[in-house]
């Protein structure tokens, strides 16, 4: 299975998403993914030092900057 | 709704963004986007540590440079 | 109107270019610009903390490190 | 043999990933690849330090966020 | 003209070349250059705070990785 | 001679190759290249400061990382 079919596999589940250059994380329930990994999540989180930081509820990130992405409970 | 769908989905609303490499964030009203998340906004200011510290007017970000955007009010 | 052919429209003018991982901005005459927001600047300054640094002159800039471009007077 | 084929070849195996913009590493095993050698790892662990930070089991890496990968054992 | 010719048209010339992530920058003479600005530059040094750090000889630079490009002498 | 094909003509030699966002630089003879600059180098030795810090082996460095390469002999 190719790592972007493993992604569109994790829509629905919480995720937990690291970005380049930024020293928070993200962690929401991917809503959807595309094939450059673009992500929206709903209720996504900042998370720093392994707590929540701050709500910013519905966001888009953008694929070319997610380093990493792991589903939350497997 | 794919992601890029989303974020065309904000267009005449308020939106936070977050840029690579740079300390501050963007606010502004999103005026169009494009498939690769370039984006226009206008009424834009430049946001650092949740103050606005510069009124830009009118920009254009390049998408690849665009880590994450969320509307402001939902 | 889509933001490429918003800078597009900068053409003749003068604008201000924030550049990923550099700490100076650049502001010149746009010149030419393509699709890939690979910019063209004439007469373009380094600009570090709202003062003219260096005269560069004639300057391509590559669009995929092109943060932010607005411009300077509207 | 292409760079994209040997990285093919090293599936099924344990790798050593560099991405960029993080102090840490990742150890998996290399679960699938493609042609942008976006990854698939699972058991994986952050490395900092040539030690074991943290297990982050089955994740995705983008391709282009990838410094360098290397075998553990050839 | 269009950016990219424009780098096209310094070949044969001394350029000033800065890179995305780098303190120091390259001078060299512009051998050949292709559509992704891709440089190839031969007799090229590394300068730093305007001082020649390091003779590299024949360099290639990945475009992708070029924030700009400037002629020494016009 | 466009700079991908000066790459491919380093195939079989030393080179010494930068990479984006990382203080160390590796040499190692270069196995295979492709028109991305995805490199395959083998015997490779991570360099800090001038001398080999760490013995890498096989390696894939991704193109996009890349930020300079030259031949170590010419």
């Amino acid at each position: 299975m190719f790592p972007n079919k493993r992604v569109q596999g994790m829509v629905g589940r919480r995720v937990h998403v690291e970005m380049k250059g930024e020293r928070s994380m993200l962690e929401g329930v991917l809503t959807s993914v595309d094939d450059y990994l673009n992500l929206h999540l709903s209720v996504a989180n900042e998370i720093e030092n392994g707590e929540r930081k701050r709500l910013l509820g519905s966001v888009v990130v953008r694929g070319n900057n997610v380093v990493l992405i792991n589903p939350l409970e497997e």
